[in-house]
């Protein structure tokens, strides 16, 4: 499996959350704590958002903690909207166009999770996507194949109910091929202004997904924190696992839902998928 | 485009025909005469036979030229049979999974030339993939899928047929999407025991191909060269471009025809795309 | 050898030079016309000056025409001034600490040509550099140890005379070892403020190095040209070789002369090695 | 640090020892259980004898666990004698040439541990390199240049006095600059012909290694077992941990000790650095 961090708030250089703390997601690629694997190992990405509507992503099939130019570009690199991803490959190879986030026009895409038994429904759903889209699909993973069919059903006009459709299409196909609980997923998706995180698993049994506290309380808990005191209360952090062991500072995403990450009031909604 | 070399014959060391000729395919991947590209960067392969049915192969991302495994490798293995290729990628990614040669089985498969509009054609033709071979496409390229749809049209059974089959299939898919001059392809596949060339394309200008003359013509032209003094008469080489300026020593595969390299009497025949 | 480009002038995207032009820096790494060789594809490097003092480096190992993360990186990345170099390898292995730009504290590094036999000076030229900084040479290359003597002999005090000291004590190692002309340098080296450029070779053959026009000039050569009226009078380009076919708009760096880019008038010295 | 293996005996596929076992080296690349780190992702490499006198390397960068040529060369590649490594940067650069094991002529040797503050003491060491040797030196880890030093001690005549020699000329370097404590050191060395393991810290508490019992005592206790009964009773296993948890089967190589593996009866004698 993976982990991954999404970011949403006032700009700050990349390595602010990447690698300074404790837990860091670049910590985590070799000593995760709360994944399936303990080392992330296979690839990692980073996409984030600058001055126009495209985003930039720089991926890599290095190890996130051996790749200087993640060091370099963490420090240097400023943004008040990043997705990060670290891999752990469940058996398709290690290559740039498997590493997350995957990009479509403004939109990125990341994925912690699998589909179960993969090769076995991989052509039904490839068939599933809009053929417009399908020479856009460059490598050879479930995550990128479930961001292609969330983009054929909708996930420019509404991301909440495609990502609906695409759950519950993905598990009628692996129900008529006899799968068992065929969809994990803890995953993250932005068109640059809002972020939608989703935590479901066909069992219920979904990966650790957290959400950083309200920084306003934050700042109450902690006055004395400079970090939090440099960013500004709309600022939002959702996480495979906690980056440091702050009490207070992390709530988990309850099972099957959906959180949106926005300007003003941020949502949680139940995730059902839809056949 | 690319480059590429077949060999089947005395066993040799690789590094006989991959570094040490003076127009070596390594040369070739900066200064190639006769290919579209001068430089073929863009990752490499070989794929040779050993001991089992099943033959081995190495691909690397890096160019051959500076890649210090390939050299390490040519120099120390040796094999009756094998195939190399370098790659000058015509749009999609530089990564192993889409290196030549692609394997299946005890089949080894590699390409100079390309689908024209692939990405308009692709869907169409991943459809036509055995569903029992689909999810064994690792790559995004052209090339692979050719294989598999060799593979899913009788490649085990007729060689020649079901290349044939391949070719007519994708001129009239390419048809129906109406793109002329769809099929640019020199190509070479093996089971482990005879070795198939072809060289074809739909406008009948296809990439340059040559076959070395008969072992047994080339000891009486050059008694004295040692290089072909130490192979066998069954020794035969078949290249994008000679590997030597040697008169008389390379004959170009004629367009539009297939070369059969195996025991006893090797064959030339026409080749014809099948609808 | 190598190609490079120094920019230094109004902030734009590397991609304005990199890659769009027609002979863009890019396009030298496959087709270089006044190269040693044609293909420049060991790697390439950029280095960048942002916010902060110390500049920001990118490097890789692969081939810069088929490198993703470089034509998004250029694409999202503006800065005032930055170096980028392809590189040809001599002979020293092709790895990311072999890249140039080299960077220490605030200084970037980058050079074409090369010290010759320089496995036989090389043990004498790395006991001259100043102990302090040894532990600091990263890679193998003559290119980084010449930055490392240069900074041993003064780069940060007088960078002109430190370049004249370090190719003196080159000249005069090599002379103790019987080698002649050994030394052939275009070589580009900034602190973020100015930027030197210097042409020298002991043969006084040296690589081609090129300086773009005046703006102002320019801007009255091509009224109508808009990549020409959007960058400021201060704008000034070195390179290897022209990046677009404009007549007047390059002037050659003279034989055995230094260049420095600076706030107001621009200077053109003379350069003689100091023994 | 490092994990690594050497095998010497009957000829087998490296398969059989770097990735079947329960704990194989590649398992331990990812979940080494008695090394300072869980984690050995940064490279590895593997060197094996042939048929000629001078052995084949193979080095990446990847990690052991992704690496598709490792699998590919593990299964086809058989040999008698041979060394692999997987490696755990402890701060200089993951390329391939600081990748082990090393190579000079017939000659491997690869290493685990280190040199304590290598930034303060590797001027002074790499000056006691023999110039003859210095600019063979193609990486940059403590690892690579204790072969150097061992080669200028004299490896080739008398390996186990030469590495003696080198412990004692790095522990008075060290001495010197008031280092405590700096050598660490589990290291394999070997002509093709011998096989010289070594396990000494300066503070006697060294990494692991093990060596395998008398494969005439295996077959004994474990009559059924096919993997033992299909090797030589000259064969001979040393690894950094044990491969599988087999009681009897693996033996401690003490404490400041070397253990010389041979035609014939096998020697373990005390190691003692010489000034």
């Amino acid at each position: 499996m993976c982990r991954w961090l999404a970011y949403s708030g006032s700009p700050i250089a990349l390595e602010t959350v990447l690698l300074e703390p404790e837990h860091s997601l670049i910590d985590q690629s070799l000593h995760s704590r709360m994944g399936v694997e303990t080392t992330n190992g296979d690839g990692f990405g980073v996409g984030w958002y600058g001055d126009g509507p495209k985003p930039c992503i720089y991926r890599s099939m290095n190890p996130a903690w051996n790749d200087q130019n993640l060091r370099e570009l963490a420090a240097h690199i400023k943004s008040p909207l990043f997705l990060a991803h670290i891999r752990a490959s469940t058996g398709t190879a290690v290559q740039q166009t498997n590493c997350h986030p995957f990009r479509h026009d403004r939109w990125l895409w990341m994925h912690n999770g699998s589909i179960r038994n993969f090769a076995v429904v991989k052509r039904d759903l490839v068939l599933a996507v809009d053929p417009s889209l399908f020479s856009s699909i460059a490598g050879s993973t479930d995550s990128e194949l479930m961001f292609y069919l969330a983009l054929s059903l909708g996930l420019n006009d509404d991301p909440v109910a495609a990502v609906e459709r695409m759950a519950g299409l993905i598990e009628k196909t692996a129900e008529r091929h006899g799968i068992a609980n065929p969809l994990q997923m803890s995953l993250a998706t932005t068109n640059g202004e809002r972020l939608w995180v989703f935590r479901y698993s066909t069992e219920r049994q979904s990966r650790s997904l957290y959400c950083s506290t309200h920084f306003r309380t934050l700042r109450e808990l902690y006055p004395d924190n400079p970090r939090i005191a440099s960013v500004s209360e709309e600022t939002r952090l959702v996480v495979s696992e906690p980056l440091v062991d702050l009490p207070g500072a992390w709530n988990e995403i309850p099972e099957s839902h959906c959180g949106i990450v926005q300007a003003g009031q941020d949502e949680l909604l139940p995730f059902q998928p839809r056949r």
